[in-house]
């Protein structure tokens, strides 16, 4: 899928003309980048989510992932559409303690202290083709972390979809080989 | 819309077949009602998502909400497609403190404690036709906030549509004169 392929170019413009930003959000010098604007409208909501469905599908448009992962809590609100528009089956992945029933769990390091992300043991089968679903790449942590996740289940995570990428903070080379596409770089 | 709607029985058929049942979670004595196999079963997905949906539609099935809410987290599981399907905007409530700009905020109780939910002052507009949706209506708390929040932005909560209701809690008294429509009651 060419980078700049309509779905792309549309989804992108959404992005630029309705994503805001929020100086000193959560904590000063942060600049938050708020979607909320982005998933109010309708057609940049549509444009969104049609792009990041575009990276689960082949070059003929038929889907070639079996599942697709959302993580808490935003990813929820992206991931499951996704995964509806691509035949698939959603998947969270939550934040320790959340989920009911037997997990795997990844701990990870954030800029203070550390992180738990935990996937239920029976939400991926052996072999299945899984899509990772986030709003933003920044450090790569959370998509790495998912993507063990998804290795100990026996599951093949076979790219990572975002709306934004955090350009200064070089997730990617966290992620490793899995390929990540982000429709607006900041 | 009749309860015996075949999107409802559909939805109910696939709630009944793929929501499990987890004993002592979070606690001792709760029964937790794990909706992750459904979500991961693409046919129940859609069919519950076009149940909750139909509860936004007029007899003739167009759209009648300008707005579909979603309750972090598993709300937004289900919110989301569902405001894609009735072609509106999508709208999170969140948790304190995690909305970036300036909210309304609403605190209720809880069995132990109080909690806090925040919605954009800017997320409804005045007189905007509002559907809530989440997962499973308990004590009515969490759907009363999220409704005079949405008052507070000069909305209109039309209804609410939950997968499942807890019926021994009795969630309905505490929501009022608001429409609940739910496709299992436990």
């Amino acid at each position: 899928m060419p980078e700049t392929s309509p779905a792309t170019a549309r989804a992108t413009e959404a992005l630029q003309r309705l994503v805001v930003d929020v100086p000193d959000f959560p904590e000063p010098g942060i600049v938050f980048k708020d979607i909320s604007p982005l998933l109010a409208d309708h057609d940049g909501f549509v444009a969104v989510i049609e792009a990041l469905a575009s990276h689960g599908r082949d070059g003929a448009g038929a889907p070639v992932v079996d599942k697709v992962i959302g993580m808490e809590a935003r990813g929820f609100i992206l991931a499951a559409p996704v995964a509806l528009s691509l035949r698939c089956g959603f998947v969270p992945v939550r934040k320790a303690g959340k989920l009911p029933r037997e997990t795997h769990a990844v701990s990870y390091a954030l800029e203070y202290g550390e992180a738990t992300l935990e996937l239920h043991r029976d939400a991926i089968e052996p072999g299945e083709r899984v899509l990772l679903v986030d709003d933003v790449l920044a450090t790569g942590g959370t998509v790495r972390a998912t993507a063990e996740l998804v290795e100990r289940c026996g599951g093949v995570p076979v790219g990572v979809a975002v709306l934004m990428e955090l350009g200064f903070l070089d997730g990617r080379s966290l992620v490793g080989d899995l390929p990540v596409t982000s429709l607006m770089t900041v």
